[in-house]
């Protein structure tokens, strides 16, 4: 598995100016290795549920970012996809930031696979909130 | 497994009533049985990504609220959560409705597993766009 | 999606010739389309628990071999290989043969997904024992 | 998340009086903490394949029993059983002993849901061989 070739600020502008609901103040990536990454998002209003928790879209959309987000980092082109992931959801997670920690499974030429623990932000020791699979289909790049 | 409690209108205002996001004129029941559902889903703008295909994260939720649909209409009390989740992301999917086809696995007092593939509508010979296996847990009812 | 290159007997004596714990005349195909396939596996007394159920590994098994036997019929080289599985354990099996039901989802010139029903013969309105969906790696070929 | 009731000996010894196919001296732990355990498999003649590699469902089934052991040293009662499981087939396994390395997620009245992550003996700098997340359900204790 290869190094990494953009930093973490590139990364996040990149998806910044790619997904409109995301902010750029509500990211940011607290470790960035060449087989992991630990980022930090803060929910918008959109994400959450009546009585204060986040959605399971909300998590699986979370992890799915951090993946993507290590992916950019290590030189993977824009247009990776996901093709399957598997969400485990362990604890109601409580209405604030959300911290994403990320391992790099395995990357071969064509596909990715990781996996994605979530916490909430200040209750690292309770647990992960949900657990996350996923594997991305990398297009031939030019 | 049981039979149908619910009807299909009032499965659909009290899904439209919990979350905000979904507008009764975007949501058609097309078949209900004991057993399995088959709905439509008109996105909304912020279901769809730059260049006008739908999220990954939006179609786990359409087939999460599928499996939700059914479980309602079986009279599984609203405050069954899912507890987790396999999507395999099939083909890119037009901009354009979702049908939803739900087929309940099982159904045990605490349990729910089902399975759901979606089209996207017109092109149902084209083949499923996703397919969604989850499982809900079911609390124990006073 | 392409139509089938080899029929029944050709792809059964194939999986049998390659995998020693298979043995012929445990093995039947039911039903044989181009995008679905039925089949029976009588399980052997290596697939049996104590108190005469079937394994959760081998139901995984009974699975993806059907999988495999419908991209045979389909064409595939025999050198393809599963990426990723998950599998639902429904309901207890009996300890007899073993109906597969196999419906392909997506293939593409890399990649196939399927989903895989599995019932205990003689009981299937008692509903699946268990629901496996897969992918598999189809490589290059010459 | 309790802490640990039976020691590494306890628990390879129950294992063993249960499953004909597994040999006390092919079984070590490693490593056995509250959420946490690491141990050693050397496959038997069956699990291996044409070209001496490992098969997918034994890789499954090394998985499974690793959360299987650990669930057991924290006083689970024996007759829990896997509901689901997810795994990724990342590299092929060399015909040698596999060390699986759990990591339970989450531990309520009724479910568990732990992650594996399983290496070939003598190659983890290597990367993982196979990466499985399961749950189990936890019968009522009387």
């Amino acid at each position: 598995m290869s190094g990494l070739q953009r930093g973490a600020e590139e990364i996040l502008s990149f998806v910044v100016a790619g997904f409109s609901e995301l902010r750029r103040e509500d990211l940011d990536i607290l470790s960035l290795e060449a087989e992991s990454l630990v980022y930090r998002l803060v929910p918008g209003p959109s994400h959450l549920r009546p009585g204060g928790t986040l959605s399971g879209p909300t998590l699986v959309t979370v992890a799915d970012l951090g993946l993507y987000l290590l992916l950019l980092a290590r030189g993977a082109p824009p247009g990776c996809v996901t093709s399957t992931l598997t969400a485990h959801f362990l604890r109601r997670p409580a209405p604030c930031a959300v911290i994403a920690r990320v391992r790099l499974l395995k990357q071969s030429r064509r596909t990715a696979v990781g996996e994605v623990s979530l916490y909430s932000e200040g209750d690292e020791a309770g647990g992960p909130i949900a657990h996350v699979s996923l594997a991305y289909a990398i297009p031939a790049q030019a």
